[in-house]
């Protein structure tokens, strides 16, 4: 089992699945109960009304099912709509292509939108779209908020502005999955119809639970959908809420404590507070990878620098803070690679997709931090195969966590033959926290 | 979180989820991994090559899919039949009630053959229905090989013989969610062509993991089957098989160290002799509930026990083996209540239903067990709600386990009314497993 | 690791360690942690507090000391005592023995009391010592509160009451290994110096944390005491507590948490109903392996009964209770075996040990319950080897397990060749657990 | 209890108790046992067998203690030596410190040796004492092999050189408590008596069970050694080991299989890899607080490196050797601090004490680092304290991780207003460390 083993703790730092926080993994380890007791109901009640505010939603309708993302996608499909129906669907990426596939797998008519890989979704091309359809025959847009194979975060207000633009009905839904306990998101407050997430991403839960959320006006479209489902079909979760035993099959009895033990460290840290975190992390890890001095001003600003700071600034004060400022600005010498997502209003706050030079193979850079530092990075997908590697900085995790996987990149970028200043990036990073981080507010 | 807290261990023995062996609670106490690194694609190829030998197959196919009965259920239907097919189903309690229901929804042209609950599957109505159909409009016969609402068996080599009898070439689709790992079964032996379980059975796991094996005829038929599926597709999972990385979405990384250890323990016990203890302890445990004396002959023939007893045995010496059989017989003042099982060829040896008396509600027994005595015994269902309470015995369970649970089960049969001597179902259950418990091999 | 590997449950009845409840598993399933940074402290502080209460002392000041009962009994007298001090000592059974032994070595002047194995501390002789005593020379009484080795519970408060009636100034020191947590217990009411326990006992945690409490007076003693001692010195703990940091040397962290746990769930069932429950289970074993009928007047009782509950009960209609009484008393068919100690006065709540016959060997009756039922019982020790073997019933235990055990207990008495009617303890010791067990508060 | 919670893992770099891998967690997570079954005296044997090997001894008898390094302390004393004993100890530090007032308070004439704190052991001063000690009146050498307060390693095998070489047979006991595991220790080659460790320190288990290892010579005069002891008295597990049952008193069933678990994975990465691993982690924190360029002499050599670089390299080809040796020299701007230790060969490679600028209280940068980052370092002790900091870098540790701690390092130092250059730590001892970490060889 463990011929893989290797000292120390396991870096985790793929986009899912995440680092379960150690309360939570002590809260699973248990033997199975009888869902049926009065216990376990008792206890899905006060679940279902918390992760309600994960959403931000007071009206939706949450779903806690047994399955991974991709059910939690083809839970909100075939809830909402009929064989045949036409869809608006964004693909900027491998997950939004996946979902696609899906869409067009269940006999959705798809109005596929596309973008380069690293651009968000085309909000123009909706726009158009809906001006022209008069006739309402758009019965959904799906769009993925967090794209996770390219680190792109769409705009979910910008799509609700559009479509009250047009005050066009159609069905707004969310594959919240890599961005949902981590990005901004309103439910309520952008009028999105589905939205969905897996247990094992921001959550930092095992993966085994999707969750799904639903606006009143998606409950009403499920009436009269007629996409076949079963075990994903919203009526019998419906029909034993009524009758207060919730479960129509029997749920995981370990993710359900799990999940009550992960939404309790969320609440106590502060839903927003969690958000400002992923923030933060990933601001620092933008840091890291990308700027690079033009080497020659940068030996000029130096000299200067340098030379002010000798005889400015002693040990025991500051050197003042334009200096110190215009001096940080210089001593980064980060990696000097770029972000996959090309435009910053794109920037993903849950994981960053690093381009390499031509020479090099990501997938080597992710096959090496796993053979020699026990640091699990994102490999590129599909079109981005070999030529972007993926930290994954959502979750349950904090700034040493990522320092040192930054540290473990530099590393490995210089072992593939990147000339990367060691120390460089995760210098611009810890600039930047040790600039923002608060303290623990537990701990003050 | 535990204000339903008791002192001691919960006794469960509803029939799943099952107590988890706590080997398994502690290989599933981790973090995440990534579940594209070497290790975890190494790992599901041994669970995949070893999962084969709890269907006792060599040539199926099996899929560890991220759901629970209910999707593998869906699973099984939707990758080998098309809408409108005709399929035979038989309905015999509560949990072949729902596959039906399953099959109607999803548009299946379903021939069901029913039974009393209690019964098992009509097999001359089948025969009958085969031998008129020469034009093959049957597609597949679906059967649940033990309906857990009833505790009835269904003969799956008997269904085997019908379908070679008439040359039929309908797959075989056997439910097996509360046999596999516990009762005979013999994927291959009796061409069966889809089976399934969930891990939360006899596999002794937590829920999450349906688990379905299809033999080369079914993969065959997924080929042209045109139900819509994606989530449950086998077809995805096939071109991972091929890329070596197994799984086209995430899987739960704990499930599947779970899955190992669980596969090691029953291995290391000896499948057969897994299979043979479930035997057993299913029939201590009818020997508690069963046989009650009549007072009268029960008397005389004790005072012919006793005094033959008093005169022949001393103590140094065993009670020469007629005698012992006949004195047992006559010493068991079991608890004089019937199985819901109507004859003993269903009998299931993984759960017993418990008939109660016409003046007692059953589920006043199920809650009375949860609120004095910690112990969780399984609900009557729909038709036999209130009429029958539910002895799980199956997963990794010991004969003293059983034995407590039996003696809870006394005491609550007590505590509402029904009159009950203390100590005999126990008594009789103990007879029975004195005679039968081998000693556990690892420790003589 | 696991070649002793057997299916379900392991049934731990021995005395000590005992079962650890899931709920302190789960605190205890973690890393280290800093024991300098403010979080150890903080959570000690709270410990020392609470764990008076198990005491039952508010003047007593406790030590958490990394070590067995061994080391706390150590503990206990080089703090108090010096070399060559007289103390009396009272040997009932084998760790009585033991502690004996360790107060010989530390060349204390140990006046020893023996009682016939199976019977309490001869107190008339500590009277007519102390009544003979007028120059003080007694420094100190040395008592086992529950002699583990024998089932048998002294009497503190006689102790008291001798020590108050002569005004002897002698410590009162007592083992409560086996007791505190479980049997009624006062440290203050009755004056006890210094009362030890261990965590592996009645707290229900791993074995790791001697619990020393001292009182004022033993505290003064310990300043001109002259043992030498450095681990196990109250002053060095002392200085800490003063200091707020509490701990001279590193503490485990996860038997901290684990005490917490343990202390919130005693604290949650209520410490007397810990103590009830305690109580209810030793009378139920007592139940179990007491009476055996006389065979002939058991059948005229029983023709009466009988016929009698047949013409006056229906089965609606509970039979009245003197007639039930009756009933029981006779229908008690118990294993017929004596229990080792002597006098009921005596009997232990947390510990039976049942006497065999002689043409038994006892601890072939442990290891057959180990080797064929996963059962774990005590063995005989020393001069009772081979003669007594013991059922530990202390802890987080419910009545089912009890029952399990009881039904085990059975199953080996026949399996070694004892004529046990099988059925008769646990039907006993059903009578009075269904008679007697309160419904679990937090289920009502 | 969770009070001070705070997302993401603690970064636990205090030199004990140290991180806890994942598989000695697991392994730690279960109920007790009975430490009399046959199962634990089987397992204690190969504990016994196997831990020998970390000792680097044959013919040593181990004992494995339910109590701490103090205690571990106590057991080597108190069972080799008899009060009034003249012993030499060397004092360089709290640990040191701590020992010699244990051995004061045991009634020993203890001779000691006193260092400045940095300093190791001075052995000039105990070769005069064995050539004046023609008599033999010293009869044991006590040494802490690491002082955990300062980071200093003293030499052992030059001990023994001056014991031999003066053919004294004094006993030569040695404290391994935070180098046994970790450090190259040869008890056996290098001729040592005693020599103990605790649990919670290298070998990564929780604390609670001290290690102590004895010589023949050792086992010999403790048959005729006379100070008190019971608990600690290797008599009484000499017998119990003669019996084969191992245990004069209840071991920790948590710490035997956790010390299992341990040692399989000490054997499987290798102890001398472990070793190996120790050094590597000990060097490149050391790169990381040390060096400070001066910045004249930094400022031109950086302008010809970068000159040279920019025309001589290209992104392909790697830098030739001997300038990028230059380049790295040069490039390492380091935290410029002083090793508490004062010469190199004293260095320890499991603890680094690093020394704050006098304008610092280091106590200050404990503080932040655990209200900040979640980071948890070492104090300065007694003579040190508020000078130094410590970084533990002992047991199952990785270089990403020890790359984090350093990260929080950095920025805590420039929180509490030290002038550090972000970066320039890592950035150093990631230059050690991508040149020397060696594959991890389960995954090549």
């Amino acid at each position: 089992m463990d011929y893989v083993y290797g000292p120390g703790r396991n870096h985790l730092f793929v986009p899912g699945p995440v680092n379960i926080p150690e309360q939570v993994i002590r809260a699973m380890n248990r033997n199975n109960e009888d869902y049926r007791s009065p216990a376990i109901p008792a206890m899905t009640r006060t679940l279902l009304e918390d992760v309600k505010k994960i959403f931000k939603t007071t009206s939706g309708t949450p779903f806690l099912i047994p399955t991974t993302g991709t059910g939690a996608w083809e839970s909100a499909l075939t809830n909402t709509l009929s064989p045949g129906d036409r869809i608006v669907s964004f693909l900027i990426g491998q997950f939004s292509l996946l979902w696609i596939d899906q869409q067009q797998r269940l006999n959705f008519n798809v109005d596929v939108v596309e973008s380069d890989w690293g651009q968000g979704a085309n909000l123009e091309v909706l726009a158009s779209k809906l001006a022209a359809d008069s006739a309402h025959t758009i019965k959904a847009i799906c769009i993925v908020h967090n794209e996770t194979a390219t680190g792109v975060t769409n705009n979910l207000a910008a799509v609700r502005k559009i479509l009250d633009h047009y005050q066009h009905p159609a069905l707004f839904l969310v594959d919240g999955v890599s961005s949902i306990c981590a990005l901004d998101f309103r439910m309520d407050e952008w009028g999105i119809d589905v939205a969905l997430t897996g247990s094992q991403k921001a959550l930092s839960l095992p993966t085994g639970m999707g969750i799904v959320c639903a606006s009143p006006k998606a409950l009403e479209a499920s009436k009269t959908a007629k996409s076949l489902r079963v075990f994903f079909d919203w009526k019998d979760y419906l029909k034993f809420y009524k009758m207060g035993t919730f479960w129509p099959y029997t749920p995981s009895i370990q993710l359900l404590y799990g999940l009550r033990t992960a939404l309790d460290l969320i609440f106590e840290e502060g839903l927003d507070n969690v958000i400002a975190r992923h923030g933060r992390l990933a601001k620092a890890t933008r840091q890291s990878y990308g700027w690079k001095n033009d080497i020659v001003i940068s030996f000029i600003l130096k000299c200067i620098i340098y030379f002010v700071y000798h005889f400015v600034s002693t040990p025991s004060t500051l050197v003042p803070v334009p200096l110190a400022l215009l001096k940080k600005r210089i001593a980064v010498e980060a990696w000097g690679l770029k972000n996959c997502t090309q435009k910053e209003e794109w920037y993903s706050d849950t994981v960053t997709a690093v381009v390499v030079p031509p020479y090099i193979d990501s997938s080597e850079i992710v096959k090496r931090g796993w053979q020699r530092y026990n640091l699990s990075l994102g490999l590129g997908l599909n079109k981005v195969a070999g030529k972007v590697f993926r930290i994954g900085h959502l979750g349950n995790l904090n700034e040493l966590q990522l320092l040192g996987c930054l540290a473990g990149v530099e590393m490995v970028l210089k072992d593939v033959g990147y000339p990367v200043k060691l120390g460089s990036g995760v210098g611009a990073a810890c600039a930047f926290l040790q600039n923002t981080t608060p303290l623990i507010a537990s701990r003050i």
